[in-house]
């Protein structure tokens, strides 16, 4: 977590050559392209390890209701009339223009037709782990649960020389998957070199339908079936103990707290001060915009950092500092990309964004990691190089037309509002 | 809370004239100035109801540390080193300035040589109530109580004929001020007609205190005293129990919860729900930048919907559209303006903002109140228009230069960090 005043980075293709004081650069030293960077904060992308961006188009599509309400009466429906492959790639492509807005570099996602959501990401230049979802009934054009895994699987392989997409197999829950699902998923996973991305302990319900079904909490019931290793990430995990904390830790897997999202869905409140306890890696994702309503990582960390100084009753719990590695390293970690982004470091991929200071709203600033956590929003995101190629300079998108994206989204909010 | 798609606004001098479909507006009307707002939310501007304006500087000067040690290491000995009316002045400037950008056309504000403060926001073009700070231990160049109270009276006269501006009388807190100096405090604001701010109830020490000092809890005690009534204005009421509540009501009180800073400052949760229930006049501040540190209404709004959701299990807690009058009309009561402004209503003052639309992160917008509290932030606010006049325009003030602003707090960052 080093600070370095008036530094400079040199990037070779895309590999981060070089991070030094700028006196200490070689003075023949000439490159290419310079971005001036003399009023920013140069800091590794941020990574949203837990969203579903196909869902772009459903933000604020309703709010303020019981989930089940929100689910049947509105997610459900308005999904099984329009889920398409060129929805979803329509979709992806805005939500990922979006991250890239929120200075985000990596996103792991979990939805359906994921190799649309992979094209649809690599068009706007930004790294992603697709999850294709897998569930126990028929859905989109699956019948059966292998076929959503063996999809990821076949997309896994035809993406193999794509530097910024991975696949991942995302069971979404305990609750529409059974066992012998859950089973393939993690030895097809395993088998395959790939993540498991699955939603767990997200309500207090889940426990108690768990208890109910399995005659035990959820994290045991995914360690006694083989499913928990270091590929698995899970998201929320807003009801786990400490007795599975330590499974958790146990098995290298990871958590990803989307403190908004449980909020507003009232899901309750993560035992972060538990968890670090146990030394389980958490990282931080916005979960989709529906049920968010914005892909802010920033907004993210301002959540978590005060929230559980509150709930704690302690102003020097989660320090700011920690919560930016959680929103960067301990991502990298989870996602298996920690010897490649996720901190500035020679050698890494040129995952980079670069921050204006010069804001008003902004200055002063005694500590980055206290204004990165407390002061700082999105917009003050200027600049963002993935994979060593610029994908945003001063704010507008290098590979998409965003009047596009808006003029389309547009479209699709009338085509969602006709009944 | 009623929406008009394609309206117009006329405004006269400082009123709303009419406000209307705009096709409904006389084909022959011409206007001096129009303002194009077709891709934008037109609204009544935010009311920041608690926050210390000239603390600016000292935004992010030390976090994440236990209240005593960052009031006694950090705050205190910075305060007693740089306060005086130039420091208060060029404070004031820039925080006022930074009130302006996030949609902010009235803030309550509690410090000290409040006359700075008074003509910095003059200078801006905000409105203001400025609360004089009451402390019964020497302070500034006061030595006794009754100056400061003094002080705010004669200021408030002096200031009279300002549209933008009034004094309030805002002893700090039930324990650094005694009984007589409480007492004083709520006479002279009734012989003079000013408002009352006071923090109450901050934190669960405060209660202890108070039932230790006082044998009864803060409201109880402050009723007893006189001092209740319906110009009072209570910072926090983080620990406010039901009884004490229905004395806030029937005394037509009001409550400014600033949710960031009680988060931050683990100070715990205000008992939102309860309020609701007993009809207590709920507003929103963001108390200074040194323990929030932003002045973002829009971010209030987005912690205060999603975290009682959560704290009550109930998803369909604080709808948005109830969360939007908290931030304008429910403040514009509690500060005695009601009658002027917190809405569009023909006959008001014209304080209104406008909120650009056609931006990524907002695209779609379903309901326009959901995406006022959770997607949309300050950097959306484009125009600011403050008793008829614009303050800000395409998000440029009118009235101060924003780098010699930034450039004068570098300045005082640089002296602060002297030692």
């Amino acid at each position: 977590m080093r600070v370095i005043e008036k530094g400079s980075i040199v990037i070779k293709d895309n590999i981060i050559l070089k991070i030094s004081k700028t006196e200490e650069l070689d003075r023949n030293f000439t490159a290419k392209k310079i971005i001036d960077a003399k009023s920013k904060i140069v800091m590794p992308g941020f990574i949203n390890s837990h969203t579903h961006i196909p869902m772009s188009y459903f933000r604020g599509l309703a709010d303020d209701l019981p989930l089940q309400e929100w689910l049947n009466n509105y997610i459900w429906p308005t999904e099984s009339r329009f889920l398409s492959e060129e929805f979803v790639y329509d979709a992806s492509l805005y939500g990922t223009a979006e991250l890239v807005k929120n200075g985000i570099v990596l996103f792991n996602d979990m939805y359906f037709f994921g190799k649309q959501t992979a094209l649809a990401a690599t068009k706007v230049g930004i790294r992603a782990i697709v999850g294709e979802g897998v569930l126990d009934y028929p859905f989109a054009s699956y019948t059966k649960p292998k076929q959503m895994i063996d999809y990821a699987i076949r997309q896994h392989k035809e993406f193999a020389d794509n530097e910024l997409i991975d696949f991942a197999i995302a069971p979404h829950s305990i609750y529409v998957c059974k066992t012998k699902t859950l089973r393939l998923a993690a030895e097809s996973a395993r088998n395959n070199n790939m993540l498991l991305h699955i939603h767990v302990a997200e309500t207090e319900k889940e426990i108690k339908d768990c208890i109910k079904h399995h005659k035990k909490r959820p994290i045991h019931y995914l360690n006694d079936i083989g499913f928990l290793g270091d590929n698995v990430i899970i998201a929320h995990g807003t009801w786990v103990d400490e007795e599975e904390q330590k499974i958790i830790q146990e098995k290298n897997a990871s958590v990803v707290i989307c403190t908004e999202s449980e909020l507003k869905l009232a899901s309750g409140f993560a035992p972060i001060k538990e968890y670090l306890q146990n030394k389980v890696n958490v990282c931080l994702g916005t979960d989709g915009v529906a049920s968010n309503n914005n892909l802010s990582i920033l907004e993210e960390m301002d959540f978590i950092a005060k929230l559980h100084k509150s709930i704690n009753q302690d102003p020097a719990m989660l320090p700011a500092s920690k919560v930016v590695k959680m929103a960067t390293i301990n991502s990298a970690k989870a996602l298996h990309k920690y010897s490649e982004i996720g901190s500035l470091e020679m050698g890494k991929k040129a995952d980079i964004i670069l921050i204006e200071k010069n804001i008003l709203e902004i200055v002063p600033m005694y500590n980055v990691f206290s204004h990165l956590v407390y002061t700082i929003n999105s917009n003050a995101v200027r600049d963002v190089i993935i994979n060593g190629k610029l994908v945003m300079e001063n704010r507008k998108l290098i590979n998409v037309d965003e009047d596009e994206l808006i003029e389309r989204a547009k479209y699709y909010k009338s085509k969602i509002l006709e009944i």
